[in-house]
């Protein structure tokens, strides 16, 4: 066996929580002197807790806040390819029953039991984000094993965002394993078809978390007028378009996310449905209010304005005057779908001020549907904040 | 104009609340002199602020905690056969825009402007339960005018429960308009065929609040063993057996629920598939622990353990216990889903206590999805505790 070193919890931390399946040691709960904060970040060892009892290996990473992460309860686990392709295989596993097609999130971090690694798989690609140092450190056999247990040909790393910034990683984007896509790869779901740029878009090129969303709206969405704000590739818009929406109107700020939105329709042979806007959302909402236009179905689906706590208190109030906005736009007795991508801002929170605005856009509302984030998201119980995604479904008074 | 009554709200209670769409005026919210207190519960009359502006029309029922809920915004609404058959009518184009065939909840009471009435749709019948008193007094008008907007031929007043004596109403079971159906009546959902026995069963005869999960729980259920807990008519059971489950087993302590499932079944022409043990539930797990049964996929959709706030620990607690017993008895990475329909357990404690008892059971687990009532039960977002159903997805360790 060999020998790693050993994280050791303070005496005043509470050893239940990992013990019962809590996935993290914060850096508050750990003994760090001089040793422990040399380790290599990425590095594995053993956590004990204050009785020098082994808990579980775990990652470490000194310069995060998330000083370890649990990799295995079972302390004398051995982190290599082998281990790598059995966790592959449990997530695989899953996703191949609940998906026809091999497009969906393979690898949804701790819940999939590889913390802090991302892994969207369209087809024969797979895209993966490192936001561990382990998983960045460990890149190349992860994509081999990803090959392995998948069978996809290429695997794309990409390596940005907010995510690696706080574990202390650099931006990187490379090709691990075979070739990238030469164009835009095409992704269907729920009928409709999308395009997902895989080296050059937003996170993995593609939300498939929104695909029970999507879902939902399409049953409201039959001989609508639809309008998809914050539209990225055409999510809502196209989603309603294959479910026989009369027309879909895509407002985004990127003229290359809404060129992909059009080539989504023209694969789908509906390009005369689909109008086009690329705006700020907000003027672009305001100025759709004041030439009185209506939707039968209004689609709200913003980035995330409350990334972080310290940003809850603006980022709830966008939302509301996102809902605010929107209210205006939506036919007597249409929907609103508002939508929220941030960790910091729970259900309760996130509802009220859509309520809220919804009031302030001089509107009555019932909620039917709350939805979540697509079961190849899971969340561990123990981390239930990383139930990230809200879809909130409200009828407005006729 | 008619002359109704007057409640007025105390000085120190806050009207904001109805102004932005809260239904209620609690009892320590009016003035509640020797005049209100004789007020008939099920009238009508205009709610006013301390400063006596008029709010809002309501109905009363000083025999009640909620001593009014708001009727109207409109406080010159005149409560007749007219206005129900517009709230009928907004509720129905909401179902048929969702719904394919008639079997849905068309009134789910606030939510659908009719406060305190339930009224299920089963194609050509309708069965309604009014658990506010002013649904009781117009009870004949209201079958009425859900025959004329939905077209259905007869009627039955299901007047039983918690929620009638809450508002001091009585049992009262009746035939308003038509005839009783003689024999439970097939209802399709999901691609099974439930029994539903319109004048004998719980609540209304069928829980149409689960079909979304019983939905998911199909994406779970192809090829496997299937267990259902609670299985009342075989919610959960035909589904997964309509899904291609190899085998359902249905436990429940009811045997004439059995019978319907066994009924419902037999409709399908997959009787063969079904096993029915009339059993505590509680029992039955634990017996077949110690066999050492093992199944592909567990429902636990048991009563409501926490139906009010004083019985909220003792019921977390049987949910717990549910939890644990349920736990071995799911195969290596098989799915356990596990339901509470208690207003008093919010999902976060419900979520947490079933954490608990997974992991007392010996086994760990990821939440794949949160599931809830469907859009045939909208809910106010002012109200957002009436989203009562919660249904726990989780897959268990292999």
């Amino acid at each position: 066996m060999s020998e790693l070193p050993v994280l050791r919890l303070r005496p005043k931390s509470k050893p239940q929580a990992i013990r019962h399946g809590f996935p993290w040691v914060f850096a508050d709960e750990a003994v760090l002197d001089r040793r422990t904060r040399n380790l290599e970040p990425g590095g594995f060892a053993v956590l004990e807790d204050a009785e020098r009892r082994p808990m579980a290996l775990v990652t470490v990473n000194p310069h995060s806040k998330i000083v370890a992460r649990v990799m295995d309860a079972d302390p004398a686990a051995q982190i290599d390819g082998d281990w790598l392709r059995a966790r592959l295989r449990r997530a695989l596993q899953m996703r191949e029953r609940l998906y026809d097609a091999p497009f969906y999130r393979l690898i949804h971090a701790e819940a999939d039991g590889l913390p802090g690694l991302i892994v969207d798989r369209f087809g024969d690609a797979a895209v993966m984000q490192p936001n561990a140092a382990w998983a960045d450190r460990m890149a190349t056999d992860l994509a081999d094993a990803i090959a392995d247990i998948a069978g996809v040909t290429s695997v794309i790393l990409n390596g940005q965002g907010r995510a690696r910034t706080l574990e202390g990683l650099e931006e990187r984007m490379e090709i691990l394993l075979g070739m990238a896509p030469d164009a835009p790869v095409p992704v269907r779901m729920n009928g409709a078809t999308y395009l997902a740029d895989l080296m050059g878009g937003q996170k993995t090129g593609l939300f498939y978390d929104q695909r029970p969303n999507q879902a939902f709206a399409q049953k409201l969405a039959q001989g609508a007028e639809v309008l998809d704000v914050f539209s990225h590739v055409g999510g809502f818009g196209l989603a309603a378009l294959a479910a026989g929406a009369a027309r879909a109107t895509c407002i985004d700020g990127s003229a290359t996310a809404l060129e992909l939105a059009v080539g989504g329709a023209g694969l789908m042979d509906m390009g005369d449905r689909l109008e086009i806007m690329q705006s700020d959302a907000f003027k672009a909402m305001e100025q759709m209010a004041e030439e009185g236009r209506r939707f039968d179905l209004v689609v709200c689906d913003p980035p995330a304005f409350a990334p972080s706590k310290s940003a809850l208190d603006a980022g709830l109030r966008a939302y509301e005057r996102v809902a605010k906005l929107a209210a205006p736009l939506v036919a007597p007795g249409g929907y609103l779908v508002l939508c929220s991508c941030s960790h910091a801002a729970d259900l309760t929170q996130f509802r009220n001020v859509s309520a809220r605005g919804i009031g302030r856009g001089g509107r009555r509302a019932v909620l039917i549907h709350a939805g979540q984030a697509g079961p190849d998201h899971p969340i561990l119980p123990q981390l239930a904040e990383t139930g990230y995604l809200k879809a909130l479904f409200f009828r407005l008074d006729g």
